[in-house]
């Protein structure tokens, strides 16, 4: 059999394995497998260099499929590649298989989550720029992507971004089997559509028919060899392709074939060919940054004012110097979350990302596959734009850091837009995720390099303005702690406080001292997990609680706070947070007018201890 | 002065004023505002069709600021239409002024809040869309756009969608002033990588010298007639233009100018213009889509097994039959959500977003600026692709209806990449927001009508699969409601879920009533605002609650009792939560996996009830 004949043969096994798979599983996608199975075969056999013995081998190619949802592809790939059995092949979908619906890092030989749709093209951008900047290794990216997912913005960040970084180790292959899931998709066969777009972004583009294994070879070995900038295969291809039950028929979408034994006889029966994919290149290791300690580890006195967003990049700037592993991104606001500060540091292991938070995500996704802990930073209010790539970032089980800067009404003038309201507790619902939220320099520091250490979602919240130094240098901390900076035997009431409220606490503290009410004052610096036994004791012993964010009263703060202490009797707690939209000011001025200022703490504590203890 | 003269002289002042408006506030985007002011100039003075008497006025044009940093433009622009006075001008980024730092809707002129780039042309593209298909009136949409904004993929979603839809009642100008925030864009001043983009995109691109008035009034013109198409603007401008003290240079952005007095006299000194800006066109009224009652109400009985979802998609045709202001948007997945049945009911008010969820969140925004009542629809994960569209549809004030569905573990097979698990805290913590979880399609039904009349964010989570119908057509339901299912003066623990954890429930309730243990079952439906009476009525009543959700621990339905019951003492809940990442499975596999079924709620509820009240 000559390679084209067995490459032909190659697709029909992998078109016969996701019917299977989808038959044995109840469910799944057979026929978006079914269009792309000749560009997967001829990739597989003739292209991929990687040694599937030993996934973890750092000079693997990578293989994604930004089409998640042709996850029977994905495992019938596997399977011809000699990952998995036939017997696994046919788990699919089962609980407690390896196979899940879409594809999942719990196989080794899958780098990232994806399933959400136009998230692994971004996510290779960052993989290809691991391989040239960081690992400096020829392995090549190829991204399996569909047609429909074209309209996601995220597409296009990443044709922007991998063409601006000249990523030539990077090949995007769009499977235009013409079909969405309810309709024919915009362009529907019209490749140049695609074409003269990628070309208008920089790419190389190449327009082929993506059943012609010959054409897929010849597009294949030119996207390995085009110098300067990426390379987009756009296949026309047939959705359901082969099996006259579904080929190229609106309706086929995202089920199993209602006659597999047929469709298998037309597509010439069951196989078992096994490929040998090439092994990768060369045996170079890959380049490591080392430790150069050329940036102390930042300290700041008692008298010092610092924002924490600028002990963070200080801190980071450190942590690089300790740590070769740690590279930082920014959507170009570096210097308002002190990223810049690391960037000049080293600029070897900066990556600017421009105003594409979603890109920027999906590229610290991708750096993080290749062992790196990127630190990412923007506005905190913008990470809500790349909130499905977080969360599909933990799917992935990635470790990744995120710093979001600029939280809450304190910071004033900008309004709105710029205020992250809402960032704890979309944080907080994020599987493995810890979130950090510092109200002094020295903590700031500390954290940030805890974050590097969490095997999950490190999120860390950072104030713009400056606030006074509490915490020594020496000071440790931890995820899970909590700082208990005012106790006493007296105590009547506990407040409880972060951040820029923190601050508004300690003076809310002092003033109802001066009332002749004793206040313990709690730094939840760890917002989750949450310090339950401080909270506990502090429940136990004052039996009040007022709770302060500077955030939206939903799934903040407060409610983490509550949540710790759900199965206490006999402690009340008052939550105050922003419970009005903010306009502009004067950040002091919008923190008395969103309610949550020293004088609020006052009036909340005041009330609480008033009341009788049991009285509604 | 002839015209050409006017529009320079207007220029001049529109960088006067928004110097004068940032030095007044102390901070601001003058240098974004000066490279668009001759942009503005010309669009106001010869080509924008608006009544500033009278902005309510349906005929009206619309211009969006999508780069909203340049706010002290636009406020200089409406004073120099007459719509504010020049010391309210100067009110700019005061506490209770209407000129926020980003333009923000409490300025009558301003349709949306923008300041998280990329958002102001995607919900330019709904305002087309209502013009075109809805109002079916001549008005024209013309959004300033920065050049930085365009590395947003979000910007690319709307040139794909707006060429689709043959919008060329819209027109893009994008102020290529070549400095981001920190450095240079990706493009600098390569107007034709933009046009290139724009052309392959399907837009008709002119490019200019952005300083140019006879050349920008051309291209106005120009994009005026165009048909079939939008057209974009790419005009060459110069940040800081007319001030040595900023023009052109990088570190310049975002701050007021340091002698403002300088730079002013530069620029002719202080001006009063004031312009007739031209009356819209005609005097047709809107088109009126009227109810045509076609649709009956739907109606389950007690026997009926149906999904949440189904029910929201049979509703929200008949809400079509009864409302006419009603339309429908979704993702590419209308056959899962069931808006489907709205489409071919209402094919008119139906729009087809395809997978851009961002896009059809900011459309359904668009949408609303012209009154209309979008529902749009997706799988409740893929609502987190918008999340920072719908952070930012808050700040606009907008009145749109979201609804996701495949909520939770109980998806099964498909796996956590579809599984919506953290759509409750998100949602919740936005603000003017309900949150609606319904359990049964009587129930569901009964929603989708009170969404339509929610003066905010209203969202709905459905799920998958057919569970049993528990109300009866003619149950009545409110915002902020619940419904206690079991209750007896015996009551020694509540059970509280919602969706398909109420069902769950109340099998549990079943479960402990034979082991001798009386538990109340309460339907949370309203999530946000939570029924706190009921909620404290069954603390008190039993000392013992269960909270159960299909969704991660933090901010979810638990939180939201929690938060209910913050200053109730002599209360211990436990909260039932998704708590490890789920793969495939069945349903009731994965419920039971998850620790989320009937089993766990029994056991939790036994232990809470056996567990002497007050021991920890």
């Amino acid at each position: 059999m000559d390679d084209a004949a067995f490459w032909r043969e190659l697709g029909q096994q992998l078109r016969v394995d996701s019917i299977r798979a989808s038959d044995a599983g109840g469910s799944g996608h057979p026929t978006s497998s079914m269009s792309a199975a000749d560009l997967i075969a001829v990739l597989l056999a003739n292209h991929l260099r990687y040694d599937f013995e030993h996934p973890e081998d750092p000079r693997n190619d990578h293989v994604i499929f930004s089409k998640g949802h042709a996850s029977p592809l994905c495992y019938s790939m596997l399977k011809a590649a000699g990952g998995i059995s036939d017997e696994e092949l046919l788990s699919f979908r089962r609980l407690g298989s390896r196979l899940e619906g879409h594809p999942t890092p719990v196989l080794p030989w899958v780098d990232v989550a994806t399933g959400s749709l136009g998230q692994g093209l971004p996510i290779g951008v960052g993989v290809a720029l691991a391989g040239k900047r960081l690992d400096q290794l020829p392995y090549r990216v190829w991204v399996l992507c569909g047609d429909s997912e074209m309209a996601e913005g995220s597409m296009w960040e990443a044709f922007e971004h991998a063409a601006h970084e000249q990523l030539d180790n990077l090949t995007a292959i769009i499977d235009v089997n013409r079909l969405g899931q309810t309709r024919e998709t915009m362009h529907g066969w019209d490749l140049r559509s695609y074409a003269d777009r990628a070309r208008a972004f920089g790419w190389h583009a190449i327009e082929i028919d993506g059943h012609d294994v010959d054409a897929i070879n010849t597009a294949m070995s030119e996207a390995a060899t085009t110098d300067g900038r990426p390379t987009v295969i756009v296949a026309r291809t047939v959705k359901g392709k082969g099996a006259s039950e579904v080929e190229n028929l609106e309706g086929k979408h995202g089920k199993p074939l209602s006659d597999p034994h047929k469709a298998i006889e037309e597509l010439g029966g069951e196989r078992n060919l096994q490929v040998h994919v090439a092994k990768p290149r060369g045996d170079a290791p890959p380049h490591k940054f080392e430790a150069d300690h050329a940036v102390p580890w930042p300290r700041w006195g008692p008298d010092d004012k610092i924002a924490t967003r600028r002990a963070y990049g200080e801190a980071l700037a450190a942590l690089g110097s300790e740590r070769g592993d740690v590279v930082a991104l920014d959507g170009e606001v570096s210097n308002s979350t002190y990223s810049e500060i690391f960037a000049k540091a080293h600029p070897e292991r900066y990556f600017e990302m421009y105003i594409a938070e979603q890109q920027m995500v999906a590229a610290a996704v991708g750096l993080q596959v290749r062992g790196f802990r990127p630190f990412a930073s923007t506005f905190a209010a913008f990470f809500t734009r790349a909130y499905d790539f977080v969360r599909m970032a933990a799917i992935s089980r990635a470790r990744v850091c995120l710093a979001g800067s600029h939280a809450g009404a304190s910071i004033g003038e900008d309004g709105p837009s710029q205020m992250a309201l809402e960032d704890l507790a979309a944080f907080r619902a994020v599987h493995s995720s810890i979130v950090l939220y510092p109200s002094d320099p020295n903590q700031a520091a500390s954290l940030v390099r805890l974050m590097a250490d969490h095997p999950g979602i490190a999120y860390m919240r950072t104030h713009r303005g400056a606030t006074p130094t509490i915490y020594s240098p020496d000071d440790s901390f931890e995820v899970g702690g909590s700082r208990v900076l005012r106790s006493s035997d007296e105590d009547q009431v506990t407040l409880v406080g972060a951040g820029v409220t923190l601050h508004e606490a300690l003076k809310a503290a002092d003033q109802l001292g001066e009332q002749g009410i004793a206040a313990r004052v709690i730094d939840v610096y760890s917002v989750k997990p949450v310090d339950e036994d401080t909270l506990r004791q502090a429940a136990g012993d004052t039996g009040a609680i007022v709770t302060v964010e500077d955030h939206w009263p939903e799934g903040g703060l407060g409610d983490a706070v509550l949540a710790a202490l759900a199965d206490v009797e006999a402690v009340r707690v008052r939550k105050l947070a922003v419970s009005t939209m903010p306009g502009s000011g004067k950040p002091e001025e919008l923190l008395r007018e969103v309610g949550i200022d020293a004088g609020a703490i006052v009036s909340a504590a005041q009330d609480l201890v008033r009341a009788p203890a049991g009285a509604q």
